[in-house]
């Protein structure tokens, strides 16, 4: 199995500052088939397997009108990466920055999948396109930019992504936010 | 001025769980020209207006390498925004969950920008795309997913993301990760 902890030649670590500048609460865990490190995928696939996102009973309302949108950006945190590393070797290869690579191991492990919604039932969306291990927190749902772009904000009199299939449609990507 | 703070007809709000469930170490400011909630857009353009990402000297090592990407993900922390409302009614619209949209507000209020890099000195990154306010606290920087393929990382003797030019291809958008 693979070793979180272990430092690889041509890595480097300073301890993180021990400040505490924000704090996050978890809004709910997701279940992947993934129980290790090893059987995470490099990057997950939107014909990869389904998985559930289980959002907590306070934060359920939060949901409503997400079934309008195919494509959303899931934010989790990845709770098992240390955070100490500035430069890494992955898979042995040369020494490159952290935030040069996509590593789970950061200062802050905060890790973003686009995913697929197949559907959402009692507080639960149903997903493809993780690489995550069972059992992790999740941070945050968004509608994917290229399905929320400004210009559907910009008249006040209309919902930005009503549940009418509209935000269903693949709009052009937009440059991001 | 914009009222963060005021809630509207069709919004419902919730007191955030009291619990601290991890913490973030912030690496870096953004500086943009938007001074006042009015003057952020409503998404940021890569045609936009230059602005620097100032990186704490601690976490500058881990910038190594990023010069071969044009494209980054930032993550930042939107400070001033309040993160009660489970429902929103922006611009006075139908009331929409917070998970559905892409507003400031939300429990944890951590933003995702892809940008564009236009140039790294001095652990300062020049970029184009973003929509913050000034001195938005950094959280993290990635490369962005489809400069950086899954398939970029599977040999063992390969850097990922070498500074050679290899990492500016733009490559195909791949599933998500």
């Amino acid at each position: 199995m693979t070793d979180w902890q272990a430092t690889r030649p041509g890595e480097t670590s300073a301890p993180l500052p021990g400040r505490h500048d924000a704090h996050l609460v978890f809004i709910g865990r997701i279940r992947t088939p993934f129980v290790s490190r090893d059987q995470c995928p490099r990057q997950g696939s939107q014909d990869g397997p389904l998985c559930r996102v289980e959002i907590e009973p306070a934060f359920q309302p939060a949901l409503q009108g997400i079934e309008a949108f195919t494509q959303l950006d899931l934010l989790y945190w990845m709770h098992e990466a240390r955070r100490d590393l500035l430069t890494q070797s992955p898979r042995g290869g040369a020494s490159t920055g952290t935030f040069a690579l996509r590593s789970p191991v950061r200062p802050n492990p905060v890790a973003l999948s686009r995913v697929k919604l197949e559907g959402v039932k009692d507080g639960v969306l149903l997903v493809r396109g993780l690489d995550c291990l069972d059992g992790t927190p999740l941070i945050d749902i968004k509608p994917h930019r290229c399905m929320h772009p400004a210009s559907a904000t910009t008249s006040p009199d209309k919902k930005p992504s009503p549940p009418t299939g509209a935000g269903r449609l693949h709009l052009p990507p937009q440059p991001s936010s």
